[in-house]
């Protein structure tokens, strides 16, 4: 038995999100499929971070323990063939120690969450992109994104349905950019709450919209109170970046 | 009567193309059914490039003269929300002189060829770029690529059903760029043969895959026959960035 970790490419829009679930496709179940096919047997797939149905993915990472003899550039290549015609790419499969584990090894998370802020919609970036027709002001987003930075209590910051035992989070990275029409915010943590990244999207827009003062966002940390921060923002502009391990 | 320019973005991969055909939906068409229903009646829509079946194009060019009085930023907003869902964004309409022709009055044209030269499969960017599995020498491609700049007859870079009268045409840039996983074509003449891009991108991975040397590419420009240059790449690679006027 050989434990791989795989590397993987997806589109949200189409997945119930990352994890198994009855009520549609999801990412999860897409993978299993493909290694029943490739190797014969079932076989469970552990990602880093369960995203959330229509959240994308550039980088996020899974482990699986295939016993069939192989080779690490099959098992990304089988993979990829057995996954047709899903949205869905392995890229790369490495075989690690039996020691790794995707979500408990894993010491960081980015994750990059895309505005297109202009008056026409999107046609190329549709389904890529939180489409904001309103000027945004990217410079006071980015002031109010520092107050979150650093160890804090989150409960403002965290889905009803969040299952983590305690709020307490530690935001490593919270950037602001403006590129050109677009506003792209970088965010890293050891790990994240349910909509976490989303309701600071959602958070940072009523700044940028001018409806909030930047510090109002320090103000909705400390409320402790899910009321007090932001709407969650739509899922297709998230993006799971990458997965850091030691 | 006011003529108005209008940037387009769009995906083309839904699209017959941009021109009007009876064999499925064309951009233009879908312009012109928005311009009936913000409007009452038929206007003609003229682009300065027909781009091809599954060309995308982030600033493609058209013109129209509208009779009924509005303002520019009404027909920007009113032919968005006529043209949804199709995956088409008039970005800017802009009130221009009688004497302003999309087509005609253009002095430049610029396209993009997008190649994603990875072992995995796009999943992100499917329907995007070009997906080469084998690795593609970037810098033989890019001096490949300087024997086809200038004023040249492009018959080997010509499909059959071109119908233009002459070949000859003048090739302005055409620079051949790495970018990670992704080799990015950049193209500019102030007008191309009918897929002359896409015959170029064909014929340059030929080099970038070793199985011509840089030189051949001259020597196939120099043929004049069709036969003597590489396959046409897959549309969806292609996107039409922008158009030029005095």
């Amino acid at each position: 038995m050989t434990r791989y970790k795989l590397t993987l490419e997806y589109d949200g829009g189409p997945f119930v999100g990352w994890q198994r679930q009855d009520n549609g496709p999801s990412v999860q179940a897409a993978l299993e499929a493909a290694l029943l096919a490739f190797c014969g047997e079932r076989i469970t797939v552990s990602g880093a971070g369960r995203t959330d149905a229509g959240v994308h993915a550039a980088g996020q990472v899974a482990h699986c323990d295939i016993i069939k003899s192989t080779t690490a550039d099959t098992v990304r290549d089988a993979l990829n063939h057995h996954l047709r015609p899903a949205p869905i790419s392995v890229l790369t499969a490495t075989p690690v120690d039996d020691e790794f584990h995707a979500r408990f090894s894993a010491v960081s998370r980015h994750y990059r969450y895309r505005i297109l802020n202009r008056r026409a919609p999107p046609a190329l970036q549709r389904g890529r992109v939180w489409w904001i027709a309103r000027p945004l002001d990217a410079a006071a987003m980015a002031s109010g994104a520092r107050q979150l930075l650093g160890h804090h209590d989150f409960t403002s910051f965290r889905a009803a349905e969040c299952q983590a035992r305690s709020p307490m989070k530690t935001l490593d990275r919270l950037t602001v950019t403006r590129l050109g029409e677009e506003i792209e915010l970088a965010v890293e943590a050891r790990s994240f709450l349910h909509n976490q990244v989303r309701i600071i999207a959602g958070t940072l827009v009523r700044v940028g919209e001018g409806r909030w003062r930047p510090q109002d966002v320090g103000a909705a940390l400390a409320a402790c109170d899910r009321r007090a921060a932001g709407p969650t923002a739509p899922p297709h502009g998230l993006c799971l970046m990458h997965v850091g391990y030691p």
